[in-house]
């Protein structure tokens, strides 16, 4: 009979959330547990484990069809994971093999966290219906993952989906990877909020100002979010322009790749209604005559929850 | 046995090229006729049958393994072909069964042609190595191919390739298709004429000037090429300001879809080796630090033979 359950392990920078997943893309129990990233390596390893055998313990004492990681950073097929972001000292670690030696009944598979999110949309939230689509997840920066025929695409190397340094201006300002106009650099977390305390020196009438004490310095895209809610037209504006900027780089993929569908995810695409519009009447007026009937722009619908989901979704 | 050679059939929008091609990639006989694109369809359809029989009968009396063709406009899996540019009233064709009804004996695949010509640098010509590349073609237009584990990926609908209509600027200039700032509008036949029209007004020292008879409307790439043959110096600034253009665009597929190869075709990419060194050094600044290490741009090694090739590698 085939299990019914897997176990799904969302590697975050601060966090390791780990949930014991039903076939059908429930969460039937969950734990969360420190990185610790700082201390390296096999500290962070260790976590997984001891939250690993947590979930095991919930598992109604069957045997879980696997284990399944989602990890930032590029993971390759094998399951190495390299330079994974925020974990001091991690350079090239065989996370699978590693994970196989202290689980060795167990199928284990590892992906990247953008991918194994995408996986999780593709399986059991916006994307069910879509066996291609471009997912997004636009929040600290922009990534992305592409599920062709309901797979992921990972590329030759495994580090396919970086939407996020399309550059959307050969002119414009320079991004943390080198590249210039990177759509990242206008509207991720950091480079968006400093363009909004740019243009509040000349709006002071903007509720974003109420909302963080008037401290240029507190700006953050939840706060621009939240004055757009209560109406602010400044906010508005930031977003929509956001969005029509993430919307110049999804259509390059779309007229690429032959692609019609993209689901945003990430903090930032929880906005509003009015963001996932504005992408996609962007992406919409921009690829070629011959997709424009079929572009559909959806919001992501597992939210914190994609990360787990994926992850068990490697191997359910 | 299998058999050593096959039918490839180049449509192109004036004329169709037929040739008998062995499994090595040698042209071993071929022909031209007229498209007769104005006559529409059914009449473009005789030119390609007559130029096959008289293929067939220059085979050697052996049956060749299959009749590839490749064609202009989106072709699907099937082989129907829509909206091909050039021949008139040619909507949506079912090309590959009126072939069939027309050759029963034959296994008969259509392709786009510009997928063609990447399958032909794949199995014949500068890709022979690379299993992953994109093929750029950029001449009239800019077009490509995306080749995958050696094998052509066309998309959901066979629409993939479109590297000619990324936005490499948001607020660019407008293209045909409707999006502003396509690396096309930069870089395509007619926008990088007007754009080096407009330049030789303050530059009359160029050798440009004397090989159009300082015409301006006889711009062309094929003059602006040959003039950087001779060491003009615009020229030159023109055309690496375009390849430079095209890396923008090259190095965003490549970050997305973590490719690092990529192989440039058309009129325009023979001007010179400066022009693939400056489309590669464009490229490499501007991808992911982790794939910077790969990038390779090569010049296409086929010609006006890709399509021939590309063709008849469709049923090799």
């Amino acid at each position: 009979m085939k299990a019914r359950f897997a176990i799904g392990v969302d590697l975050g920078a601060t966090t390791v959330k780990t949930g014991v997943v039903s076939a059908a893309g429930k969460i039937l129990y969950q734990n969360r547990l420190p990185t610790n990233g700082h201390s390296g390596p096999p500290a962070v390893i260790k976590q997984i484990e001891v939250s690993v055998r947590d979930a095991l313990a919930h598992a109604f004492g069957k045997k879980p069809s696997g284990i399944g990681i989602g990890s930032p950073g590029v993971v390759d097929e094998s399951g190495v994971v390299k330079s994974p972001p925020n974990i001091d000292g991690w350079d090239i670690v065989p996370l699978a093999r590693k994970l196989g030696n202290t689980f060795p009944r167990f199928r284990i598979k590892v992906e990247n966290d953008a991918n194994a999110a995408a996986i999780a949309e593709s399986r059991f939230g916006a994307g069910k219906k879509y066996p291609n689509f471009l997912f997004v997840i636009w929040g600290t920066g922009v990534g992305g993952g592409i599920i062709l025929n309901g797979k992921i695409y990972r590329g030759p190397t495994g580090g396919a989906g970086e939407i996020g340094h399309i550059s959307i201006d050969h002119n414009g300002p320079e991004c943390n990877c080198g590249n210039r106009g990177c759509v990242e650099a206008y509207i991720g977390q950091r480079y968006l909020s400093q363009r909004t305390a740019e243009k509040l020196k000349s709006r002071p009438e903007s509720k974003i100002l109420e909302l963080i004490n008037r401290d240029a310095s507190r700006i953050e895209p939840m706060y621009i979010a939240e004055a757009a809610r209560l109406g602010d037209q400044l906010a508005r504006e930031m977003l929509v322009e956001a969005g029509t900027f993430l919307g110049v780089a999804i259509a390059a993929v779309m007229n690429v790749m032959d692609l019609r569908v993209s689901i945003i995810g990430g903090g930032i695409s929880a906005s509003g209604g009015f963001v996932i519009d504005a992408i996609e009447e962007s992406v919409r007026s921009r690829v070629l005559k011959p997709l424009r009937p079929g572009i559909k722009v959806f919001q992501a619908r597992l939210g914190n929850d994609a990360g787990i989901l994926g992850a068990a979704g490697l191997v359910l």
